[in-house]
């Protein structure tokens, strides 16, 4: 016996436990001292998946080199907001087309708030009088549905665009794309959740008729409104900018509102605005989305990249794309989020995920930027100000880098974790947090709630086998 | 010998070293484990000061009774913004009066950038045609010269305030009671830093002609916009409110545009003051110091209590007021700040410390709120969290409780230390640490930089032997 075996039994144990909890909290009720690290076979040990990584691993360079090109796309866009205009202008968008959120779906898979929001919309568009002549409509193939994912277009929610609605446009000034979304509608009753009433639809008449129109110009006189540094400073004023957007939305509003007042002509058509926005501390959630979309676009197609590019749903799956993969969608079951409820409504009430918001994730933002927003963490375990930390710490685990420009006052300016790997994510098991709003699942009830929900895993390991095998 | 001594004598020595860090270093240095506790003798040792503590020690159950009938008081002081209008009116400031900030001064015992400050309005109001006939009225007594303190008033820097400049009202709706302050004139030339050149005081008849009028018709059709639940919003995105007020800015801009909208008749001038309002992160600051001074006058006047109400300077003098002594001053010469310099300037070139906007240290905000703004935290040794939260923390030991309103997310919720405490601050030696700008010396120059300062301990140390002979 060696003399560091012999000093074993003159000495206490000091144990190491990793993996299963439950042989520390043992050692523990026998008062030996033990320090616990969790820990979990690669993969969960699945051996198809590990297989893939194997192959990933023999690729490492060439996939190292793509990710830097992706990720440098993706952190250095310059997103500017440039102009709001009706989405057939913008977007080229034909009539009798609706566009939703998330991944492909066919309309007898839409949950219950995506199918009321769009025969919402339709009535709104004029194109039928009421839901059963809208659902026809659909049904009969004379209206198209498409994802807005498709259309240089980001969602909140139920994501539906149609074509006489004003989207703002964002232009990335560092790789001349654009991407567009809708002027966010408030909270509570509101066609994003799937309330389609007469005075969701009215609002909708006054955004497309007055309020749109007055953006535009505003922003037509300014020149564009850098949103990068407006965004950067945001994340140092407590919002990761998808559950809170109480600080890009005073800034926007701040810089928005010379401009809207010189062009504005109408009598009380400024003030209406103003107020507007004033109102609601979530103003800025669709201009982020549309920053992301069109800082995440360029990072796309990138051969070999493992770098998610989207992550969208659509209240019935979860869908993302990845660099590598180009346009294709890996989709799972969506998650249901846990979260806080408006008074009235509770865990019943929840649709299941939706939106193509998830986007604020795919940026660096949003739940991996939640040590800069430590008043969101309260949808978290304990919430406060370590559990913020914490869920950013985790995020960093499946993430390429760290953001250059978005950067977490409270973390001594260290970036917030940029560019979610395939790779990492079915490593780790580590699936993202997504903050994120709650719809009624039944049609016409609109928000509920809002809390986080993770990605389902299985979209990254279809994403991983198909990497693997291309 | 005793077992335990003995058992020293064979076990190695673990040290507690109090006070002068030299034993500790010395230890350290010869590898003996140390643990060193900075402390000081209370009050410095001085016999005349502790007998003083021990005098106030005797009353304690009284001044404590005291000090949180004026806690209370300051806390919980409901400060609303009603109204924009001119100084003589709002505060019934007869003709040819200057107000200047801090505590009560004589013309020639002034700091050159006040007196540039007083000339140049002085020229403003049309009084004299030129810097040398301004001063030979003040000098021959036809210009009175008064603290903004002794007016209802709290004036940034120079803090001058003349009958025709416009004043933010703020009324305390919890004590009825009132205070003013004029409106920011943005940053680098402005009469608050010592600047009085043409450019100045166009500025001025722009804000006492349009602007002014404009904010005041706005706000008066508000029904007036509640600054408390403002200001503590701000402090949970960034802002300590004294040297950081960007979020209070752009909230304040989103909450007054749509009623400025609604009474803007002529033609460009809503722009333009929106544009202004963009223009200046510091906006909101003189608003938090009228409404800082609406919450602490209340406050003032509780027989027996060591709470500061005031804490001003004038660049040549620091001066305190506390509760139980209600209007007297306690003043030292006040210290020079240590900060940042704006490009071209540097150290030689900064004003002593000036301005009644140590109104935001006196309620809570400020340099005790750091840990609420890490960003601020640079002007502090090596800057960041740590230095952020530890200026927090020593601040709380100088003060009577926690703001039950105004709370850090950082420190998840926990209150800003709030109301100074004079026997404290001369028990500990810690004297209020101050986030200010810096003004140059010379006048004409205006603000060259910004950064923090201490309040001289011996206005606390006056103030203590005062209440402790009352």
């Amino acid at each position: 016996m060696s003399d560091s075996a012999r000093a074993l039994l003159h000495t206490r144990p000091r144990v190491v436990s990793l993996g299963l909890p439950i042989f520390a909290q043992d050692l523990t009720r026998l008062a030996v001292p033990v320090v616990h690290a969790e820990w979990r076979p690669p993969a969960a040990g699945d051996p198809r998946l590990l297989a893939a990584l194997e192959r990933l691993e023999q690729r490492r360079e060439i996939i190292e080199r793509a990710n830097a090109e992706a990720l440098a796309r993706l952190v250095h866009g310059e997103p500017v907001l440039v102009d709001c205009r009706p989405a057939w202008e913008a977007l080229g968008l034909p009539p009798r087309t609706v566009l939703h959120a998330g991944p492909p779906i066919e309309w007898p898979r839409m949950c219950e708030p995506m199918r009321a929001a769009i025969v919402g919309a339709i009535r709104y568009e004029g194109w039928a009088a009421n839901d059963d002549a809208a659902a026809a409509l659909i049904e009969r193939g004379e209206v198209t549905l498409a994802p807005c994912h498709h259309w240089q277009a980001a969602g909140p929610m139920t994501g539906v665009i149609t074509p006489s609605m004003p989207v703002f446009v964002v232009e990335n000034r560092a790789h001349g794309n654009r991407a567009h979304a809708t002027i966010n509608e408030g909270l509570g009753k509101v066609l994003r959740f799937g309330a389609n009433d007469e005075s969701v639809l009215a609002r909708l008449r006054w955004l497309a008729g007055e309020a749109g129109p007055l953006l535009g110009a505003g922003l037509r006189t300014s020149g564009g409104l850098e949103l990068r540094p407006l965004m950067a400073q945001a994340l140092h004023m407590g919002d990761e900018m998808h559950q809170r957007n109480l600080a890009a939305s005073a800034l926007l509003a701040r810089a928005l509102m010379p401009h809207v007042a010189r062009v504005g002509q109408k009598h009380g058509a400024v003030a209406r605005l103003a107020e507007f926005i004033a109102g609601n501390d979530q103003f800025f959630l669709n201009i982020a989305m549309a920053a992301g979309k069109a800082m995440a676009d360029p990072a796309g197609g990138v051969a070999h990249s493992t770098l998610v590019t989207t992550m969208a749903r659509n209240g019935t799956d979860f869908g993302i794309r990845v660099s590598g993969t180009g346009e294709r969608w890996f989709t799972a079951p969506v998650l249901t989020p846990v979260g806080l409820y408006f008074p009235g409504f509770s865990a019943e009430d929840a649709n299941p995920d939706m939106g193509d918001s998830a986007i604020v994730e795919t940026i660096g933002l949003g739940g991996g930027a939640m040590a800069a927003s430590p008043a969101v963490a309260r949808f978290l375990g304990a919430g406060g100000m370590a559990e913020a930390v914490a869920a950013t710490d985790e995020t960093r685990e499946i993430c390429l880098g760290e953001h250059p420009h978005f950067r977490i006052a409270t973390l001594d300016e260290r970036g917030a974790p940029a560019g979610i790997d395939v790779r990492l994510v079915v490593e780790t098991g580590i699936a993202p947090l997504i903050n994120t709003g709650i719809a009624g699942r039944r049609a016409g009830t609109g928000q509920v709630g809002a809390g986080v929900v993770r990605a389902p895993l299985a979209c990254f390991e279809r994403a991983l086998l198909a990497l693997a095998e291309s």
